[in-house]
């Protein structure tokens, strides 16, 4: 199938008419940008929209009980695993429109497109807006596709409290679902689940290309480091007698920064956060608090990088004469993606005359968590300057619809040739 | 005068006592450490207590338009220039109970010793408790050493306000002062000020001497930088296409470090404070503000030290893509003590078989106000560890009258031989 062969500019108008509509469903319409979090009344009112859009694709609707929402159109063989398509509908607070909305209007767009044009599939087509990804609203991510692949049970909501001290079970069984005679939540097979989303970085704007491939979905590592020196007075302390924990951390992080950029990518490391106590002009810091966060694609890089960087920093914290304690609080393997649908995205770019970049993923995706239940690939349109979770997050409408294409392309091969 | 020709006991006594009196003079009894603001409760009653103590020493005893307390002890030609001794009352909140209080309480015994064991002076002899050298209550500090000395003039009170809006000019109407009619605040002619302080530094500990006499106070040059990058995701972007803000700033403040190592004593310069944003693990931090504080007891030093780190950081932001901007916001010159009075000390020293350490004082205080007035020392005793500004500051009872010791002997040198 190529761009020719796709009507480009209707599918285009559809998904970018979905993609406004979507954007006025947030909890906070006087401020810019998208915040959607899971279960509020913002959350409710999109997935309604994305319903009624699905039954106008010629979908028939259905809700999972912890509300994911499935959009299915029919195969000829429908007893047969289906092909899964989409992405989550909801957001940080102040994120873009794009995140997570995108790979569900598209996939409305896509299975409407390919029902008016080439009829009932062979296997069942399916799109999802999956109820939550983001872990913003609740200390868990992945609360869709993880109840969805089982990783999660919606029983054990309980213990999750957002901000205000409601329970991930309170909101949900307000919203209408953690219902004990509920529907199941867990997916029959699949024979594939394609991905579409944003890539919320800087690699296909950098390299110019249109389209890019995930490989694999990086892992990874994330530490709590504290550094203990002592407080002393800025002006009587010589710079010989210091025990200063931000000097120290100030070595950290730019050691940290070196090795990363020597091992070479896709490793990344990143300090995000740092606090300083007491944190006033005069006064040595006496105690700091920083955060590591390490990502590869490969699980002995991620290793053996973590295991490296963690003994320099104890040769520095020793030079110095600083306590350092490290609590490491999160830590997830690599996700390869399936090498079969990768290589039919591939064919279908090459198809579609559309440039495109093999890479890995350096953040977290449902497609992580499908990855083990069925094969599983994801497509990246560019993000404007990489930026994603503001309200500045942008993909051009061309860009958007030649993800799109390539969606519908890939979708066709999966669903209606074999 | 030796150590042996002073009762060294009941000075220590008399000192120690009034230095155990004074610490229940705070604003939070329940917290440990001192709370003495300005024109608080405690402070009225601090200022209290140390006038009936002047009293008890036979002193005469007069408050000035801001709070200011002298004790007089008249000399055989009283109509000639005093000579002074004291410190500051106020603390910092959860301050120790030796800065500035003990400057005070040691000035008390001392004139309260050479009354009764030498009588009348030549000179008068005359203790000050400074009503405020801290700054921790009103955005300005040496408010009473300022008002003594005619930088600052206690008719323009009004535009500073405390966290609670009150206005230093009520503030200070309410605690009895700042009266039209209230008595002149500017000190007449004096023939020197003596200033006994802790050290709050870790040099006279560490080098292990008994007194510390500070030939100059630093200068000291304070900027607030404000660095800004580019707030991108922390797994998807890759270090190559990094614009990130932190990474520039542990960068600056490793520079200067060791720059700073390199230039050598009395130079010292710190990063202080900092603050990152988003502040998030999982984001590149897109800004950061930062402080230095660079102090040097030579004008020359200050300025081109700073110079010199001035344009180190523009290098560092410029190679890395960040924008700098910096704002001058405190500059300090060096204040010189009187050399003829530092010789002083050092023969007190001598004389009472005292090691000592000619040093800089790194910190500010009143002396610095008072040293463009007439000839201007100070005397340090050792800080344990270097503690300062904290309820774990210590002297011991020995280190503090040997203190005494040496300032009961300068202020005999200077009042009743000469």
């Amino acid at each position: 199938m190529s761009l020719s062969d796709i009507p480009i500019h209707a599918l285009k108008e559809e998904m970018l008419t979905l993609l406004g509509e979507m954007a006025v469903h947030t909890d906070e319409p006087e401020n810019p940008g998208v915040t959607r979090p899971l279960y509020g009344v913002s959350w409710l009112s999109a997935q309604a929209a994305l319903a009624a859009r699905m039954e106008e694709a010629g979908l028939s609707v259905r809700y999972d009980n912890v509300g994911n929402l499935y959009g299915r159109l029919a195969g000829e063989r429908d007893s047969e695993a289906a092909v899964l398509t989409g992405s989550h509908v909801d957001s940080v607070r102040h994120g873009g429109r794009f995140d997570g909305t995108y790979g569900i209007a598209a996939g409305i767009a896509a299975l409407g497109y390919l029902r008016r044009t080439h009829g009932k599939p062979l296997r069942p087509l399916e799109v999802v807006s999956f109820c939550e990804e983001e872990g913003s609203r609740f200390p868990i991510a992945y609360w869709g596709s993880g109840n969805a692949t089982g990783i999660y049970d919606w029983r054990q909501a309980g213990s999750y409290k957002d901000e205000d001290g409601v329970s991930l079970e309170e909101a949900m069984q307000a919203s209408g679902f953690g219902r004990a005679d509920g529907p199941d939540c867990r997916l029959a097979p699949l024979a594939g689940f394609v991905e579409l989303h944003i890539e919320q970085g800087l690699v296909l704007e950098h390299r110019n290309r249109r389209i890019g491939i995930v490989e694999s979905i990086v892992g990874q590592r994330r530490y709590a480091l504290s550094i203990e020196g002592a407080a002393n007075h800025a002006g009587t302390t010589p710079m010989t007698l210091r025990q200063d924990a931000l000097a120290g951390a100030a070595e950290i992080a730019l050691k940290l920064e070196s090795l990363a950029s020597s091992w070479g990518e896709p490793l990344v490391a990143t300090v995000g956060k740092i606090e300083a106590r007491p944190n006033t002009p005069n006064v040595i810091p006496g105690y700091v608090e920083m955060t590591l966060d390490i990502r590869h694609s490969d699980e002995w890089s991620l290793s053996a990088f973590s295991d490296l960087v963690l003994s320099e920093i104890q040769r520095i914290t020793d030079r110095r004469r600083l306590r350092l304690a490290v609590t490491p609080w999160l830590a997830t393997k690599p996700v390869p993606m399936n090498e079969r649908l990768t290589a039919r995205v591939e064919a279908a770019c090459a198809g579609l005359s559309l440039s495109y970049q093999r890479m890995v993923s350096g953040a977290g995706h449902d497609a992580q968590l499908m990855a083990p239940l069925c094969p599983t690939t994801m497509i990246f349109v560019p993000s404007r300057a990489g930026i994603s979770h503001s309200p500045d997050e942008y993909t051009s409408p061309e860009q958007l619809a030649e993800g799109a294409a390539v969606l519908v392309s890939v979708l066709y091969d999966l669903a209606y040739k074999e």
